[in-house]
């Protein structure tokens, strides 16, 4: 048989946040070590487990950087900044020279003076109509694309030639004079003086919009002006399809997950109405997504956001319960396993309700295929893995290690 | 007593492709974790453990990069290909600003059409006479080395001044037409016009060579042209023994191994007849000539091929068995131990069974002198390593780690 004919494909399982400290509520046990786990613990016990440090040790990834560093990039060498990729989470995918920020919808007075940098936290679908009077807009040359993102966020790619990143954010962020942008070496002044022409022509655009005027008589605050930050370039990063040789694609309900797999040239699959991104999102619908996206693909990263979700809010029950049906998910993957697929089962971070946001704690990390080693971990948790031969390793090596399994791998030497 | 007095000497065993995955036929267990192995476990027990990536997480190596990797090397440093290791390997060692090529004999018709890339798996002594009346051969100012390796294979040193690697394979890697090596930048269009000639002239030579008319009487097939391929320059190697303080040699039977160990300046010590670096080899033969060598030198890579051999073969079974005569051999060092050794116990690379070939799997590894730490490691085998607290580390780490344990290490800082 040739090497070829046994190449299998790759499954990763990126359980969002799933990583904890231990919970008070959980006499110091966190959810995943609180929580009976047998369909994860059946793939631990079967495979072969460790720790991941998403980017490195102690450092607290964003789920960009994470997520990066889980299809084999290393953010620490191609992680440009928020702009680019929060961009890129909402669907606004730039081009090399582009330069991208992060931006809010903001309150400001008649001269400018910034009195609320949310604008009373507006969301759609105003922001996509006062975006929609924005769009098409040339500063010196220079093309401003902008949208919507959730509530007062939204996205703006600068494009043309003559750009840089090196500017400072035009937001104070904080109430008062609007101090713009400054560019923080000359060849950035240029840019700098694009961005402010913005603001002050946002401005001069929205405040008479129809939608602020409604907002008004409403007793809402108007969005009559952007204010622009984080600006970074869009990274060179090699497509995942090419760099790795694998047809690729993500399944996905979060916007930002699916912009960095976008960004990185993986298809971004349509999910069932039942996958929502939430805590009450259909896990085994997406798991089933995810396998017949499988049948298409060589190489597939799902996420499941509600671990993050709990985390955020500092709530280890429901927490509980979202690993409860985590493993759920995990049965019906053992249940309708196929024989050629390398399982990942691990996060992106973990999110201690403790602590309410990112840790950079390292997470638990399980590798399944048929006719691999077994070793003596038996326990899907973050002291679980731990006894497991892969170690503590660093996120960029997953995929390397999954390609070997999948035998994908060059020999490298004779 | 001074530091110098203590000084310890080091011993390398390197169980070539000892690693595995789980085999079907031992009821999912590698043939480590099948066997008994009471001297390996030893080891394990009274020493220190871990699993050891001899390249990096994922990488497969091959025998050259992986024994770059235990020599203290980072072959994603040195490694210039596998024309000059190969040419290494059977023991034609060059100099730098040579290129180096990998060779087959091959059958040509008059028009040089290949009708065979291994002239019928020509071999020793044809081969060997063929190359007699080809050496001394100077193109353009370019002399050209040649020597005979297993079977239909060869190496080729090309010398002399204006030469670069970066030429196409002279080989197509198929039969049909001689396709000829081209230059991949301008500067290496010279040396692609010099390997053309050298196989216009090799086939010019050795068409009506006596060796080949007695073969087409016996009805084999000539081998009557020379088609070199994966040119490479001879690495800067920093030399072993001046790098680390070491007078050190090697002691294997393969050529390979021997000529990796030559490269990099170590001793390649003649082995009693009964070391043939086959299945059959005798094992304590050969650990008995590594104590003996360490009678001389401060510094001993040893290296058995037979497990690698039973991966490749695809034979659980017979590797099991080897496995069983590599603890009597542990057995063996361990009755005739020295008090001054700090002994190491890995391989080169996993070779499973399931596979027969190399994998990227980490290999486990032992580290055993007298008066150093316990660990909870107890039993030598891919997960039984993984419970030490050498933890999982990349080969070029493990001389580094011996040099400390035999009070040899320069301190770094006050």
């Amino acid at each position: 048989m040739s090497m070829s004919a046994k190449k299998k494909k790759i499954l990763i399982v990126v359980m969002d946040g799933l990583g904890d400290r231990g919970c008070r509520q959980l006499n110091g046990l966190t959810p995943l070590q609180a929580t009976e786990t047998p369909n994860l613990d059946w793939f631990t016990a079967n495979g072969i487990a460790g720790t991941c440090d998403t980017v490195d040790i102690g450092i607290r990834p964003g789920s960009d950087t994470s997520h990066l560093s889980l299809l084999g990039y290393d953010p620490l060498e191609v992680y440009t900044g928020r702009g680019p990729f929060e961009a890129a989470g909402i669907g606004l995918i730039g081009k090399r020279g582009d330069v991208a920020f992060r931006c809010n919808f903001a309150t400001c007075d008649e001269n400018l003076n910034i009195l609320d940098r949310r604008a009373g936290r507006i969301d759609k679908p105003d922001t996509t109509e006062l975006v929609r009077s924005l769009n098409g807009m040339v500063i010196d040359g220079i093309e401003a694309i902008i949208k919507e993102g959730t509530e007062h966020r939204a996205a703006l790619i600068l494009r043309g030639s003559g750009l840089s990143p090196e500017v400072t954010d035009a937001d104070s962020h904080d109430k008062g004079p609007f101090t713009g942008s400054k560019g923080k070496i000359p060849e950035a002044d240029f840019t700098a003086n694009v961005i402010n022409k913005f603001v002050r022509e946002s401005n001069k655009i929205l405040k008479d919009h129809p939608v602020n005027k409604r907002r008004i008589k409403e007793g809402l605050l108007p969005a009559n002006v952007i204010l622009p930050r984080g600006a970074g370039s869009f990274p060179k990063i090699d497509p995942f399809p090419e760099k790795y040789g694998l047809k690729a694609a993500c399944v996905a309900g979060v916007g930002m997950i699916k912009g960095i797999c976008g960004v990185c040239g993986l298809d971004v699959i349509d999910l069932p109405a039942d996958c929502t991104g939430g805590c009450s999102s259909n896990f085994i619908s997406k798991a089933r997504t995810a396998l017949e996206t499988l049948n298409e693909y060589d190489f597939v990263l799902m996420n499941v956001k509600a671990p993050d979700v709990a985390g955020h809010d500092g709530d280890p029950m429901l927490k509980c319960s979202i690993v409860k049906r985590l493993d759920e998910m995990a049965g019906y993957l053992k249940d309708n396993f196929r024989e050629d697929l390398v399982i990942v089962f691990t996060a992106d971070h973990s999110t201690p309700c403790s602590l309410g946001d990112h840790s950079g704690d390292p997470v638990p990390l399980t590798v399944y295929t048929p006719g691999n080693v077994r070793d003596d971990a038996v326990k899907f948790s973050e002291s679980g893995c731990a006894h497991g031969r892969i170690g503590r390793i660093r996120g960029k090596y997953i995929v390397p290690m999954c390609l070997d399994l999948a035998e994908r791998a060059e020999k490298f030497g004779a």
